[in-house]
This record gives structure tokens, C-alpha cells and sequence, in this order.
């Protein structure tokens, strides 16, 4: 094992109903009056900001509303939310959402209380100082992204279209509510987008790891990616199965809390890097775009890495073969099958792009590998070949 | 999934030689001086003691040595360290040990504090309040119990020799060091006692949980159990193997964070509840004590969770069998003959014990299962039952 430090405060209230309890966690964080931040109209449909509101009243927390979040949630969106959270004298944030929602919240608490333009931070060039942030409450209404278990961020900068990523301790949500009811809505095609996303986030460190004797991070990620893929069928077959939307739910938690990549050493996320230009630039849902990038990413990497892309065929794709070539080859088509099966694009033409648009995708996937330290392996070139195994 | 809320903000500060950076971890706590609790001479024959002081010195935090802690720990050895932490101005305690360190430094954190009698919280008479317990940081030496990211305790009474618990979030330690390289000296005997401590911590949640969909729990508690099994195998052939010391220390510490219980509904220990009076009345170390109780627990219960069993047969031992029955009763022998080959006492005989002890353990085990509300089939008569399969 590799050392680490590890500490995740966030409280989760799970179950359902909970979403009724969310103004009395507010409640208990001391705050008084809340930024409610959400996304477009769906909560508005499915009764969850009813009951949101109605509870916020119940515990005596005022909220100013704060809705319009977009998927891939844009830089100008967070820096007016963080305005108005001043100008409201909120002292804290309530995210009310999926991933987009929860990742421009944490924007929005940034900039409400940082002394630096929130981009500074997303650049690199400016890092949190100590209470540099508003205490941040969720409400999770899409399981995905695991931002409601982390201090993880991503926006999207409006001209550049450029998505960046913050990570940092101070943007934990203090405490998130998973009420598994609240997902029922969740339509087919973004179950199969979260899907995607979840087992991305489990599965890039499973990949890219250095070799070593890691049985406990192994075990986390085939148990979580293969509850990820159990929990995904079935609500897929019956959408109602609230047994299934749960486990959803927790095991994208579990999936980017964090804590399965522990101890693994250096280990690094090209098929988000691939991605995020293609959510960045042509409004591809995140997962979606994952879809595409994944397999493409995994049969230029099984080159180098074919043990670990077979260990990931043989434990996680029940493949049998021998030959481990073999077997992440086989691990690698069943993976793409499924993901199409479920409702996924799984090449650039399915998402209506192809050889044209390549060349920028690379460009801004090998700025990403800079940022991110992804491995200086991947260059514009490198990005466009894995690409292209993707048309 | 079952409802349910999880906090754990527990910091963990994972690698060889992170054990010298103690000293910076406690002053960061704020704390200026620490009763020091331990056990016996092993930190001071392999230098943890030296390592651990240094660090303190360096970072200006002065200290109390508090040692002496029992394997079982006693409560007045508790009471007493409570005295001497107020006694000295104490502001936090640093443990220095395995799980009955650990223990026991909470029991003090809570007395040096906390308005009543010690054992009055144990007894369930009290419940902590805010603030009532000194800060506690812990270095870990023996993985096994989870008590290095729990907030559990559990104390023997000098007189009545019963052991029992509290757990409470104001016990979990605010940072806990585990360095694998301090592990080195844990003598084989005691692996496998830590071994089967942890393994049992894991699968009494899987086997007696209600019937659901709980893939995440399911595949959790199969990946820390497989790691367990495979980083033991690993230790006991090669004692320097620090990947496999490593493996071993963070799988222990996943097995009782509580995280992968979360959500699985009504669940008991009776492998516990059962082992207790045998470490409580007969000083049997925990660990062994459970590889007698659980085989012979999980035989009983078999009857009426052969599901259950026969999963973890399956998925944890490797057993192929396609009847229930028989796989179950496959596991079993092998999970014994396992526990066994790699140094557990399985039998009561093995612990100098027979009939004659019988009806007492099953009293104090049928007063902890009141207590523990494992269950109310847990009668005195039951519970000797149950013992006479581990004759």
C-alpha cells in the first residue's frame, strides 16, 4: 500500500423520506438562512422542493432561491449565486440536485466567502485558506457523480468552455440527504448516464494503479462497480424498484468518496480528461460522454496494462479467458455492449461528432493532461489516436 | 437498503514512518499535552515508544505517560487514568496500541470529562453529552479492532469480569496514525487473532441481516474479508512482508468503520456477544475467543440463514457447491479449518475449557444479549447450545 491521508466529515442521512428531515440538518449545522441552489424544473415537478421548503420552514430556516444550474454548470451562473448569496446575507448553501447542482453550490460557497475570483481557484492559482468557504448542505436527486460525499467541483468557463476541477477538504458538504424516493424520476437514459459516470470513478484508479498487492482497494472497486451494474439493470427493468434506485445511490457514493482509492499510490483519470471536452464543448451529458471515452481510453491503455484491464474483465465482467489479451479484450467489448445495452452513445458519432471535431477534443484533453498531471504520455497527438479508436 | 446516518470524521494518517509525524498530527489537534496511554513494554522494546516521544518533543506538546493497559482493559485502570489526566492538566489523550488501548484511552477520554460514574455510561445508565470527553488521537500497533475509526469501547469491570460497551461519535478519534512498519513485531499467534477479530467484525452483519437487495454492503464485506484472508496467508509465510502488513491494517480498519453496515438493516453480533465472557471471565484473547464462538454460531444459525451462510461460503471461501445446505456446512468447515491451520484456538478445549464453563459463559452471554438486544432467542439455554458446538 502507498500512503495517504485521509478525512471525510460529510454526514449522509439516508433513506427514504429523509428529504423531509433536510431543514432540521440545516437546522442543526446552525444556519439560519440558506441560498437554495437547484437546477431546472424537475423538483419543481416531483414535489422535491415542496418538501424541501416545507421543511426548511418546519426547522425556521429562511432561504433565498437560487435556481437555473445547468448541466456542465457555467463559471457566470456560480460567480452571480455567490453575489447573491452575499447580497441575501446567507450564511450557508443548500444544494438541491444531481451533480451539476452539488458541483456549482460548492462554486457558489467559494466564492461567497474567498477573497479571489472563484476561476483562480479552478485555474490553480489561488488555493483555500481556512473558513474560506460557506457551510454547504444537499439534497441528492441524482446519484452520479459522488460530489455529495467529497470536496470535489468542476465548472465550465463560459468563453473557453474550458472545464476545471477544485478539490478541497472545505467544500465537503457538511451534511447530505439521500433520499432514494427522490430519484424515482430519474429518466432511463441518465440512469445509464450515471451508470457510466459511477463506474468510470471506480474504475480509472482500478486501471491505472501501480502494481502492487492492494486486495482491499481491488475488493472496494469489483464490489461497488458490480453493484453499480446489478443496481443499474434493475431499475432499468422496473423503474419503480426502490430496492434498486437505494443501492444506486450508495454505491455512487461509495464510487468517488474518496476513500476506495486510497492507499493505491499514483493513479490518474484519462477517461474524464478525454471527456470533459466533450461535455465542455458540445453539451455531451458528463456520463455519456464517459461512454465514449471509457472503452476507447481502456484499448489504447491495454497495451501497457493488460493485467489490469483483465483483472477488470475477469472480476468485474465475470470473462473467463486464460490469456489475459484475451480476456481485456473480451472485458473491454462486453463493457462497451453494456453501456450501449443500458442506453449509453459509445462513439463520437453517437453523440453526432466525429474526424472534424477530434482536433480541438484532443487539444483541450491534452491541455487537461497538463492540469491534472494526468502523465505526460498524453499529448494532442495521443488524445486524437485514442479518439479515433472511439469514432 | 435499510435507512440509516453515517458520520465519520475521523482523520487517517496512513504509510510506513508516518508514526513521526504524531507529534505534528496531535499539536494540529491544538492540544499542548496529552495523557500517553499503552500497555505493556512492546513500544518500548521496538521503538514506537522512542519514535512517538521524539515527535511529541518536536512539535512542543508535552505528555503524561499513562501505560499499563491490559489486554481486556480494566475499568479501574481507566478510572484511574481519567484521575491522572485531570490530575496532570491533560487537554487530549494520545493512545499508543491495539484495540485495548485504544479502548480503554477512550474510557479515559469520557471520565476525564463526562459528569458520571465511567461504568455508568458502559451500563447505558448515562449518555455522553457535548463535549464531554478529552480529544483523542491514536498511533495503532495491532490492526484488528477498528477502534482506530470508530466510536466504540469496550471495558471489563474488575469484579463482575463483564465486558461492555459504549459507542458514541465523541469517542472516535480525531486522528489515527497507522504505519504498517510499526506492525512489524506483531507476533504470528496475534495475527490470527487480529484476523479473526476482523473477519468477524465484517461477516456477522452479512450473515444475519435481513433478506434484500444490499449488493454495495454484500460486495464490501466480501472484498475486506478476501483481503483479510489473503494479507494474513501473506503475513504468516513472510512476517517482513510490509505490503501485506499494510493490506492488512487498512482491511482491518475497513471491517469496523461501521461504513459497510450502513444501510443493511436490523443486524447483531451473537459471534461477539458469545466470545465476551470468554475473554471477560477466562482472559482468552478476543480474537481467538471469536474463532471458537463464531464457527459454532454460524453452524447454529445456519438452520434458519443457510442463504446467508451458503453466500459467504461462496463468495468469501471459494465453495462451489450448488445446494445451500452444503455449501453452507463446506464454508463452515473450511472457515474453521482456516482460522485454525493459521494459529486460532477453534474449540473450547483449546482454551482449557469444557462443560464445567459452559453454563456460566452462557449466562453473561444471555445477560449481553438483553443488553445488546441481539436477539431474544438468545436464552441462557440457547446460548449453551450454541457452546456445545464449539466444545
Amino acid at each position: 500500500m502507498f500512503p495517504f491521508s485521509y478525512c471525510n466529515p460529510t454526514k449522509i442521512v439516508f433513506g427514504n423520506g429523509t428529504v423531509t428531515q433536510t431543514g432540521a440538518e440545516v437546522a442543526a449545522l446552525g444556519l439560519r438562512h440558506v441560498l437554495l441552489v437547484y437546477g431546472q424544473s424537475s423538483i419543481r415537478r416531483n414535489g422535491v422542493y415542496d418538501a424541501v421548503t416545507a421543511s426548511l420552514k418546519a426547522a425556521g430556516v429562511a432561504w433565498t432561491d437560487y435556481p437555473g444550474v445547468s448541466p456542465n454548470p457555467l463559471l457566470s451562473h456560480a460567480v452571480a449565486g455567490a453575489a447573491q448569496a452575499r447580497a441575501a446575507g446567507a450564511d450557508g448553501i443548500l444544494a438541491v440536485g444531481g451533480g451539476s447542482v452539488l458541483d456549482e453550490a460548492k462554486a457558489i460557497a467559494l466564492g461567497a466567502r474567498a477573497p479571489h475570483a472563484v476561476w483562480d481557484y479552478y485555474e490553480g492559482r489561488a488555493t483555500l485558506g481556512p473558513g474560506e468557504a460557506l457551510p454547504l448542505a444537499a439534497v441528492l436527486t441524482l446519484p452520479a457523480t459522488g460530489s455529495e460525499m467529497n470536496g470535489g467541483t468542476v465548472i465550465t468557463h463560459d468563453e473557453t468552455r474550458e472545464k476545471r476541477a477544485v478539490i478541497h477538504p472545505l467544500l465537503n458538504p457538511k451534511t447530505s440527504v439521500l433520499d432514494p424516493e427522490t430519484t424515482l424520476t430519474v429518466p432511463p437514459t441518465y440512469v445509464a448516464y450515471s451508470a457510466s459516470d459511477a463506474i468510470s470513478h471506480t474504475i480509472e484508479s482500478y486501471l491505472t494503479r501501480p502494481p502492487a498487492f492492494l486486495p482491499v482497494q481491488d475488493g472496494y472497486a469489483e464490489g461497488v462497480v458490480r453493484a453499480i451494474m446489478a443496481a443499474t439493470e434493475r431499475i432499468l427493468a422496473a423503474p419503480g424498484d426502490l430496492e434498486a434506485r437505494g443501492a444506486m445511490m450508495w454505491a455512487a457514493t461509495l464510487a468517488w468518496n474518496f476513500l476506495g482509492s486510497c492507499g493505491v499510490g499514483p493513479w490518474s483519470t484519462p477517461a474524464h480528461m478525454l471527456e470533459h471536452p466533450l461535455s465542455g464543448l458540445h453539451n455531451v451529458p458528463h456520463g455519456a460522454g464517459l461512454a465514449v471515452t471509457g472503452p476507447a481510453w481502456m484499448t489504447w491503455e491495454c497495451r501497457r496494462r493488460t493485467d489490469r484491464v483483465a483483472a477488470f474483465a475477469r472480476r468485474m465482467l465475470d470473462v473467463s479467458e486464460a490469456d489475459d489479451a484475451a480476456a481485456a479484450a473480451e472485458g473491454i467489448a462486453r463493457f462497451r455492449a453494456w453501456l450501449k445495452r443500458i442506453g449509453n452513445p459509445v462513439t463520437l458519432a453517437d453523440c453526432g461528432l466525429g474526424d472534424a471535431q477530434i482536433p480541438e477534443l484532443a487539444r483541450h484533453a491534452a491541455i487537461l493532461a497538463q492540469a491534472w498531471a494526468t502523465g505526460a504520455e498524453y499529448t494532442e497527438e495521443t488524445c486524437a489516436a485514442i479518439l479515433r479508436l472511439a469514432r
